[in-house]
């Protein structure tokens, strides 16, 4: 991106609010994970904001987490670039009132309690829109817990980030953006994003889209450079026609994959609790997806699992998939979800087996899935077959079977009485040099998806290493096959829409 | 069970298979990792084996892994109950052949090179076919893994079990018997089973199924009291009608999930090499598993998470679900996938409401899903609630989503600048009494499901104290709503089936 799109990104209203330098807080005080506002300051203070710039507002406390409290935001001396908002839904129209006065622009209104609670909600909504309007002052919300950005201070600092949200566990930062209209989903996936390596640079929960929405949020993730993936959860679309057409315009370039949780009965009720939204029938959404080039689920895990296979930024150019496996079983039922899912295992030609027979053991049949059964070079198994495959131009992407580090293995050498093995010791730590960094190299040159699964899990050590690396790794065969059959299905829509 | 099925159960042919207390093993050395026999060795030394009635059988070697080696089995002194075979298929006859007549009636071949690699390999798998029935011997195998027993030694011995597998991560023992025709299947799943608490009681590997095949193994099961749910993963029936008869009798006692991993034309490639069988269409195994009530998924994780789910011993009594949440955009997912999958999210009575009103915040709507917001009762979220949504008879059964243990937040409040709250520190260790005991308790009166979800996933120490006490606990929201319609669909099969 050139730095036209940065200083045009500057001027968009969602800049200020994801990174002020600057901020007033309504409804923190020195509590304890009893009242929200008390934690999402916390949270503001331990992501790294200047602390000399945060100015709690409380009518009676002076010192708030050890920041000198003013009882007006007309008392500051300078003018916030944003504002919190966590109060009682009735007293956010005088608070906000006094904002306008004081000239700031931009506000986050994490109150709940107005459209989604009836009609009383409505006018006070209504109430808070002309307010905003009066003063020419954007806001997020109301209802939402805020924004996330792990991009926050960024180059100038490394470690930064802004957070008003209720969320603790932060992911690494990466180019997947994210905008929810559930605090939940713009939050609490975090965890799970830490764990299998999504790496998010901004999460936004928007809540009820009273002024700033989808739309909005759209426009910006569009031109933003630290932006490579979106992921949206929707109850809702305001302005059909504008997010049919920024879709449009977005998914060739960014892929968009999003949830939408409307369109059942239970779930209306749900939702109508939630944001208070009227969500539309499923089938419409989904025809829309698709006629946009949206990644359309309604799992959790699926939505995170794409995005992270976006994430890596390599598309495959066809649905031809290599399996190669250390397993039979693996590779038949990895065979057998391929073909429900509409991707293809050719068969390798004769030119091609011939050249994998010098890396292959004797026993194992040549074919697709490559079934390696017992193989311990595993140069061979990660890096040399898996190579050879891709340069054949005869597969579009490689799934890897095979089982990655020896932890539990040195403990039943031990119970059976066997010697040390410091050489296998000495392996193990050079593994990373061996072959974590070929695949790595490998990976990096983008010519196809290559992903490994190593049944040990996330939290194995040396699938750790595969993360840190940015080397796809799965825990088990399900996901892959089912993540490559999207990232063909993309690559199919780009090819026509690009 | 009484003590005639024990009876019985030894007389099986199984039983000296899975708990020999003497045992001949061909193809071990003192190799380390590039030989299978070495590895299997060792597993079954570190699984708590008498040494003294290990006999490894070598033609060269005197001492293998610190144990005296014979030349031949002739030279034993006692006729072991089992012989464990890991050779060249070439040489397996004249080991079979002595083991014969030497008196062994149970073998395990674990080696392959036998039907799957064609022609020479149906004529080896004839011959040792024939000597078998010369000796009446009965062996598992060819081409597996052989057997891993969690009870062996049960109840004299605590902490032993028997695993000629290659795998050496071993699960919680539990109810759970697992057959496959794939070893990985069999073994490589125990990481992800220790993950989410999958206790596995028996997982056998049974190969190309020359001599003791699944219909044997049902017989096992079917009778086994420390069976209460069966795992099989097939690429083939030999004996059609036989299983079905046995399947119809098993699954209104112990459920049986089932993999089928055939029925797909780069699945058969696979199989062809794997286990050598010749698998057929996908809608036959699927309408003979519907018939005789086997759950049926080709997800690997769906069927380690159906396992776990029956494992519990609480089947619905219908279909009907309450959705307790802290979050309403997992309500809302929560809901429409409940209702992809057929089960009904019923709104709840007057009555019910008026009740639950005095447990839940005044912001919060009393509807289902049940969002309660920003609850900070956790007493009532996690026990009180869903007692009277249990209690009402409205439901069949209880989906809770919420976060459970800070280890972060502590975090974020040093960070914060924040006091060290060292209230906060006891009242998080007195959790395990206050809510973790009355959910346990709770849980254990088999009343009906109640699924928590906590999204700080497996590896949280508070989610793994979940999983100690056998309180079902998921990471995010999909699997519980999947895992309950198979529940909701058994109990339904089982109501016209027992």
């Amino acid at each position: 991106m050139t730095e036209s799109n940065e200083i045009h990104l500057k001027d968009h209203i969602l800049y200020s609010i994801i990174n002020p330098k600057s901020i007033a807080i309504f409804g923190a005080n020195n509590k304890f994970l009893d009242t929200m506002g008390a934690m999402q300051l916390r949270n503001i203070i331990a992501g790294g904001f200047a602390k000399e710039r945060i100015y709690p507002i409380h009518p009676k406390l002076d010192i708030i987490q050890g920041l000198k409290a003013y009882k007006s935001v007309l008392d500051l001396w300078e003018v916030p670039d944003l504002a919190l908002i966590i109060l009682r839904p009735d007293v956010v129209p005088e608070v906000l009132e006094e904002c306008g006065q004081k000239g700031i622009k931009h506000v986050i209104i994490t109150s709940g309690g107005f459209r989604e609670i009836g009609k009383k909600g409505v006018m006070l909504s209504q109430t808070i829109d002309d307010i905003a309007k009066k003063y020419n002052m954007r806001f997020v919300g109301p209802n939402c817990l805020g924004v996330y950005n792990g991009w926050y201070g960024y180059p100038e600092k490394k470690n930064t980030h802004f957070n008003t949200m209720w969320i603790y566990a932060i992911p690494e930062r990466g180019k997947i953006s994210i905008a929810a209209h559930s605090g939940t989903i713009a939050s609490h996936l975090f965890w799970f994003c830490k764990q299998i390596g999504v790496k998010i640079g901004k999460s936004l929960s928007i809540g009820n889209e009273r002024n700033i929405d989808l739309v909005d949020i759209l426009e910006y993730f569009k031109d933003d450079p630290q932006t490579d993936v979106i992921g949206l959860y929707i109850e809702e679309i305001k302005r059909g026609k504008e997010f049919i057409q920024l879709a449009k315009d977005i998914t060739p370039l960014k892929p968009i994959v999003a949830i939408y949780a409307g369109g059942s009965e239970a779930a209306y009720r749900s939702i109508m609790g939630h944001t208070g939204s009227i969500a539309g029938d499923d089938k419409i959404f989904e025809a829309v997806f698709k006629e946009v080039g949206i990644i359309s689920t309604f799992s959790v895990k699926d939505f995170l699992y794409y995005l992270r296979a976006f994430s890596y930024g390599i598309i495959p150019k066809g649905n031809r998939i290599g399996i190669i496996t250390d397993s039979g079983g693996s590779g038949a039922m990895m065979a057998k979800a391929a073909e429900k899912y509409g991707l293809s295992i050719p068969e390798f030609s004769e030119e091609l087996k011939s050249k994998l027979k010098a890396y292959v053991p004797s026993v194992a049949n040549i074919d697709n899935p490559l079934d390696l059964t017992f193989q311990f070079n595993q140069y061979n198994l990660y890096v040399k077959i898996p190579k050879i495959l891709i340069n054949s131009g005869e597969v579009d992407g490689i799934i890897i079977y095979a089982v990655f580090g020896f932890e539990e293995i040195m403990d039943v050498v031990k119970k059976s009485g066997g010697k040390s093995y410091e050489e296998f010791d000495i392996s193990n730590q050079m593994m990373k040099g061996v072959y974590l960094k070929p695949m790595q190299r490998f990976v990096r040159k983008k010519i196809a998806p290559i992903f490994y699964i190593g049944p040990q899990g996330y939290s194995n050590p040396w699938v750790r290493e595969f993360i840190k690396s940015d080397i796809p790794i799965f825990d088990l065969w399900d996901m892959p096959i089912k993540t490559f059959s999207v990232l063909a299905r993309y690559s199919n829509y780009r090819t026509h829409h690009l």
